[in-house]
């Protein structure tokens, strides 16, 4: 009776770890969560993540080196944002074949840094290890004021939805190796929207709405022609691909006060639907005003 | 003029990007220690440290997975027990095929959580992704009170060197997949023998005795009848191999009152030699009374 990967998939297998976990007082939020949240200071607490980038998975060598170092730590730092947090340390291990051209790893080290840089994110140590496939896994910690830690178990039914920037068209675009993570934007969500719940969107909306919904104990409804698409992007891509690491966000109607409106809008974050009860699961209404129930599929892992 | 990783190694490689690093005032240590030390609280520092093991180079399928599993953690455990601190928080980032039977992947995690429960460390997040080659990521975060903190640059002419355990034939004798991380001889060894200098020995004696010479800008001089040896091991295994996970410290002769030596024996922590000025290098004393200047070489990981 032994069982292939792909026949229990990533978040089956992820089950069986957390299963196997124990609960101490001090871990917040363990595993299902952007990031870990544990114990710090009076006023704070520690995010932890980590993100595993794999040659022929994730890259291929004919990307831009930089660009895929500037992904690695891009991904993390979006994590961190996505709980209101601020990115601080990073660790960086790296597998490469030992006929790698170095210019190609101190490009891969050289767009990690520049973000770094950028967000102000300490490269504190790492390790570096023999691998014919190329591998790179940070690991992030960041700190959160506890009055702004925003999970994804909070939205409540009413809470309206909001996403920043456009979605769609990542992968063929190069958008998932160049995006920005919204760190900044996620400060200002946090300080004047007040949101309930937030994730980011790597697994595609539908998937991580589902995160949220799963979390949170709530259904949702989508509006099609409120979904801002990237160019060239098809609402399917918006819905279902993923990698556009930009924040989904719920916000309870209270909160939307006209300055908080205007703020929204300043900023381009677009109101895409509508927090409602579980049993509605997640609906679709479309450009012909139907309503469809939708899959809570997303990118597949394996 | 490009050159591959295989002819600069991997020290090479951690030199080129410890010149990219920017030094901020939080950070204690970055690159170059056994973990990074950063602020946390008025009493503590954190430590951060990360791990990767690559399937076909630090081991092989037909190895136990359980053992596997808890080399992965128990490596990082051990850096940080050699900082005087305590493991806390880890991340466990794993590259598999969707092909490979969920029972080995589950006796991976299995030997993580085993150690991690017997060491109070709690595993609070990951990441799993497609990978023709098994690969585990740990990254490790622990804590160490201030006054505890040891480093490997504080050794000083005269210091006696000691070591925690046996040494050599740790491949053979599969002592590296299953050993303890010495956590708690290091916390006694911070609290009775104040150190000035302290390393786990992972690329061998020679090597790591290295690391401190270097970071202490002092010599050293080794005694080959005391060092300590592991049943069927042979003295260039000793230096050389790795992979021992003992820990290596210096001790201030001042420190060295009658208790404390009895300290020290109840526990065989073994007088290996002594730190001497830098100009003298690494030194072994050997069977015949005679010293001969040592290469500081260890674990090749290119």
């Amino acid at each position: 009776m032994f069982r292939k990967l792909s026949q229990i998939g990533e978040f089956g297998l992820i089950e069986e770890i957390r299963k196997r976990q124990s609960a101490a007082k001090d871990v917040i939020k363990g595993i299902g969560d952007d990031t870990a949240v544990v114990s710090f200071t009076q006023n704070k607490y520690l995010l932890l993540t980590t993100d595993m980038l794999m040659e022929d998975v994730h890259f291929t060598r004919s990307m831009s080196a930089q660009e895929i170092g500037h992904k690695a730590l891009a991904c993390n730092i979006s994590d961190v944002a996505a709980m209101g947090g601020r990115a601080k340390y990073a660790l960086v291990s790296l597998g490469v074949s030992a006929q790698l051209d170095v210019k190609f790893v101190t490009n891969i080290y050289r767009g990690i840094n520049k973000l770094a840089q950028r967000f102000d994110v300490q490269i504190v140590g790492g390790d570096t290890v023999k691998s014919s496939k190329i591998v790179i896994n940070i690991a992030l910690t960041g700190e959160v004021e506890k009055k702004n830690l925003v999970a994804r178990s909070g939205a409540k039914a009413g809470d309206q939805i909001f996403v920043t920037g456009k979605l769609g068209n990542s992968f063929q675009s190069g958008h998932h190796l160049r995006f920005m993570p919204r760190q900044q934007e996620a400060q200002l969500i946090v300080k004047y929207l007040k949101p309930s719940a937030m994730i980011d969107i790597s697994d595609g909306l539908a998937a991580d709405l589902g995160h949220i919904m799963k979390a949170s104990k709530v259904g949702a409804i989508l509006e099609e022609k409120k979904i801002p698409l990237r160019v060239n992007a098809k609402i399917k891509q918006a819905l279902y691909e993923g990698e556009d690491f930009e924040l989904l966000f719920t916000v309870p109607k209270r909160n939307l006060t006209t300055t908080a409106l205007r703020f929204a809008q300043k900023n381009q974050f677009q109101l895409v639907g509508q927090i409602c009860n579980q049993e509605n699961g997640l609906m679709l209404l479309d450009s012909r005003q139907q309503h469809t129930k939708m899959p809570l599929k997303g990118f597949k892992h394996f």
